[in-house]
């Protein structure tokens, strides 16, 4: 699907509507800092097709564009690049983070942008282009620049969203009345390792943007390169300390039920003390003994249940007092 | 065995059977772009002599080629290269990884790929270079990309079986009905250890072989090497994510061990202190007092048997409310 | 909140009271190695915004010091230098570092500090660079090394109130009558790895200092800046003997727990038996056989009774010896 | 003790028996690619102080290979080299590694190769040179060659039986019949930790080699000095994936002790049950009562004991069903 | 403390007794290869003014040399460099490693050494180089190889003891009689940690010398420091081990312990059986029945007797195989 494909020019939109794909190849040869931006979303192989042709993209790229679950990289096929970016968005409710992706093909005169999946979705991102004329002015890369700040943008969401379900689970596993939170942990390391594995290798392209290391950047654009790598980097370090956390919480989180299996252990024998002790006195007086002088008197069985409660009385206060109770 | 043997020049094989190995070495001899690939699968020792001697093998390269479990790498031979590739075919049933592994020489006008063991076939490979003129007209070194490509996306189905397997453990730990997988964690985590020793040292050649390392690789074909490199990475990091959540699943599981114990052992006590209860009871009247008042009567046993029936239905709804039944 | 606001020149702070923003900028035009210093703390936008206005402040960069949560780097903007420290203090109470922002903009004759949040306050800093002519002429950077120097120098109070958490740690782990301090223990791990996060990142910054990548700072300061260098990565090294050391505690914790586990295990089986024996032979007693030559006797009871307290003094007394008790 | 010293020209054995050791002095000097190679075997002080005076040895060179318990290095002392290697060998019945040490003095015209220990006797390695004149004629590197390439080919047995004992081990630990085989998991991570140790260093020297650091070794012989590091690689990965499985295989230990536990803890519990209930019904009918109806009749005792034993025989088959017993 | 002051010129010391910091500072001036070097021991801040006076050593240096608890390094002061070694020393009782530190101001002409705490005396260093001329007659720069020599030889036997401990703990793992030596487990590791804190920064600096960073250090010099150099990387590698081993063998304990308690388990368990079946049986007889056949014959109470006493026997003995006792 064609979700938008304009032209700019001087810093400005130079039309309302959409152009058609023809159009935009035409303006794109113009040369200069004018280019144009074509954002699809799970095009059709057709569509693809036809882009290929008309700007001449490398088929490598093209077949890499055409599905999604390839990792985050810049590509250099000399007249363009071939960038493939991983979104994310945390569901908070199943604490999952859903991963999209955002290919881009950047050349000279033009942006092409082919969105997979259910993540960032880019009209912000060229809103927020359109009204920085300074920026637009530079010329593809600034597109560029306008994508990548989106994507890792929408990443802070995501770190945070797993900081609260680790707070969350931390409360869980040192509260004695919650039950162990293992597979909640589980899962949020889970989360964590995936989504450092889309977040990571962003790292190494984006210093090489910020370095220059790209032709086509002019050096104004370097500078807000620079903060986007900044923001990836922030994110791929919280990320590293929660792959921390979570493999200690993990760890404190098996002490504690071993702790607590101790508590249970302990209680129980507490009680099974408890009744012990009467039983064995109710088996002395059991005993056939023709000389039990107890057996006789008149207050023999009362006082033998009142020795009885009082030394279950005395244990079950001696296992409060130890804390076995 | 020859698998096969044809000779290649201008993007098109040259004939319909296999030539001779002589024919082979003769047409290898021509230089420009033209080149045979000679296919081998456990070749006998004669055979390798046979091809040193035609094509100026050196000796520690037909040595290694002569038997497998080498470790993947290119080596540089001035006139000839020589690669090793480990294969690798996911045994779902086995939930075992076995290996393979791909001798490659490759010099001006030849290539002689020799197979060990039972992995990736290269008739595939070699159908799919004859389908594209354009790469093979590009002379031997298109035939190393497509003997890597087919070994490199051969890797693909080996991670998605092993990731299938991860999920499959994951319930069975998190199922309390199940028992433990603990043997099964490992031995995916020992087949995940293996594989990453078979595909890891491949990454540093193939960057090699994408920043043009060998002067043989013409620029062209860069780009479809940085395909295959940038194939490998991906198997690479999802592997590495692998070992970490595995590791994170043998420690969850660990900890659902203990908690289960602790379900046990707090069912049993319950169960104890049901049965405890009304024995006491039982002994107490087991004692041979003169006067126990409650022996007389004649509703003395049945209400007895009453009270012991009130005792065991409070201790096992009390249980389980508590959850320890 | 404008803090401070003085004009540095030849050594010398020129005047007693504080500057306006105008006169500052007016006088961080006169080049040479004079220079003002514009202390803020909290500042509002608009406060920000003038300071942009006046001194050619980048964008970006005052984006960021608007508010805090920015990760601890050095930015170079031709014209100036955009500068992110963290700033950390120990609240022993709690055990908990709180994290503060210092953000520096450094160019040829201004230095504007921000602070964010409860950090180290910076008068101190600039009394102490007052007292130190030699370096004040040395310009602007004298400014900077100031602050970084009292960041760094506030980190070791911070490493030594968590040496001395984990010292007590170790002694609640290893002390029988102590209940094991899990979430203590994870508590510290998790400061720990948060203040890695905060001072680890400035490590390349000033190692750049240090070897003298930014042309503005003179060769006599950067000893200064090594020193500061030094003192970080002090730091960073026990901060990382810590984190590994929490592992350690952590692990050692459980296996205290299992031992102590064992112990009361023990405890109970060992009261279990001691109980068990006499129970049994008053069971032998109660048995209603017609002969039982013991049943008749005078002394039959008094000397069960006294076997009874024979076998449980001899089970107390072995279980004692191999110290189940 | 000198083992054999022989003089190799145009890739020959000049001769039968073993030179003296001022003979050999005396065919070092004439240059070209003739040398001499004498072999020790924990030599007298005073033999090393010989060769030190005919050889021109580096005092701290002569002074380290006096003795044992070096690491694996290679130094350049401008005139000659000295060599550090450690040989490794596999004890199948103690699972342990056997170190040695050969030290090596290599210069123009002269191999001075100097044993410690049980580990690789050279013998093997000089014939196998001696049987290469094409290498032997490149001149003393060829000797080095040898004795690295039988050194890191010793490895590859110990390699190979360190694998065979860890699945073992694996058998041990997931067989439920057998017990825990903690000892000797941990005994076998120690020898990998060793062997590590012993092997790794190595690494960095044969890059170097490999990579023609040292301008004595003719380019002839780089490549089967590459052999070697491939070797040598080869083996540092395997060791490095037998850490992580030793580490992995402890863990997976220690959950099956728990469920071995939990197994026990299970079966104990039924057995309790079994008994507690017979015992219990016994108790009731101990009761002293005056009218328990059942007590009178002719077939309360028989009745009460097939009762006894219909509740035994469905304990224990509901136990088994549900896999306690 | 001046320890000792002394004036070397052509490989010889010049005079017996100590100089004077005046005449020490003259000889110094004096250029070449001749040299003074002061020894002192925790010097109060006055003579380290005087000496920043008299030899123009920079603030910097002279502050972190007035108090111990720097971290290893080299700075290069153009005139002079400053050098921070931590000696180790290991308290076999106490199991502990005591830190001092070495403080070195190096310059042409004189060597200052400062020595903190209880380290390593360098007497013997210095009459170690006293007795090679051949390197006194360097300069400068041998009176630092001396130092350095001392304090990396004397952490061998910190190793060498550490191993010690190791194995003893090892033993105390493995041996079912011994309690579980966590604490100890824990302290060394402990300790292990801090030594690597101590002696793996100096490896870098070190690594430095040996490559020939720092002019002042003659060629000849610089085989002498590798040797230091290399000695230091052999303790940083067993320090390594040391570590890795202490965490499998923390691991390995937890395992044992939990094999110790279900041992526990196992024995408890067993004894109860044996208790509970003869108790069970002398139930069956206290039952009140009017018709039980046994009771009334001669022999039913021994034979009842009897079978108690062979159920025992038969379960102490089925316990004893299954190894439960």
């Amino acid at each position: 699907m064609i979700v938008d494909c304009a032209h700019y020019k001087d810093g400005k939109r130079q039309h309302e509507g959409q152009l058609s794909l023809d159009q935009a190849a035409a303006f794109a040869g113009h040369g200069g800092d004018e280019f144009v931006w074509i954002g699809l979303h799970e095009p059709q192989p057709e569509v693809l097709g036809e882009l290929q042709a008309l700007f001449g993209l490398h088929e490598l790229a093209v077949e890499d564009a055409g599905f999604a679950h390839q990792r985050p990289k810049i590509e250099d096929y000399d007249e363009n690049y071939f960038i493939v970016l991983r979104t994310a968005h945390y569901h908070e409710q199943e604490e999952t983070v859903h991963f999209g992706e955002i290919h881009v093909f950047i050349g000279t005169g033009y942006v092409i942008s082919v969105r997979h999946g259910p993540g960032s979705e880019l009209s912000s991102a060229r809103s927020r282009l359109e009204s920085r004329p300074d920026l637009l002015e530079l010329g593809a890369a600034s597109a560029l620049w306008a994508i990548l700040d989106k994507v890792v943008d929408d990443y802070l969401p995501v770190v945070a969203g797993i900081e609260d379900d680790i707070e969350e689970v931390e409360e869980d596993v040192f509260n004695d009345d919650r039950p162990a939170p293992t597979q909640r942990i589980y899962h949020l390391k889970r989360e964590v390792v995936e989504f450092h594995r889309a977040a990571w290798p962003l790292l190494s392209p984006l210093e090489a943007l910020e370095a220059g290391a790209y032709a086509q950047v002019p050096e104004e654009l370097r500078r807000y390169f620079r903060d986007v790598h900044d923001h990836a980097r922030r994110v791929d370090e919280q990320v590293n300390s929660q792959r921390e956390l979570l493999t200690s919480v993990l760890e404190a989180n098996l002490a504690l039920v071993s702790v607590k299996q101790n508590e249970v252990v302990k209680k129980i024998s507490a009680w099974a003390a408890v009744i012990a002790v009467p039983t064995f006195i109710a088996s002395v007086y059991g005993m056939n003994f023709e000389h039990m002088p107890e057996l006789d008197g008149r207050w023999g069985y009362p006082m033998v249940l009142g020795v009885m409660t009082i030394c279950v009385a005395g244990l079950v206060t001696f296992f409060r007092r130890v804390r076995w109770l």
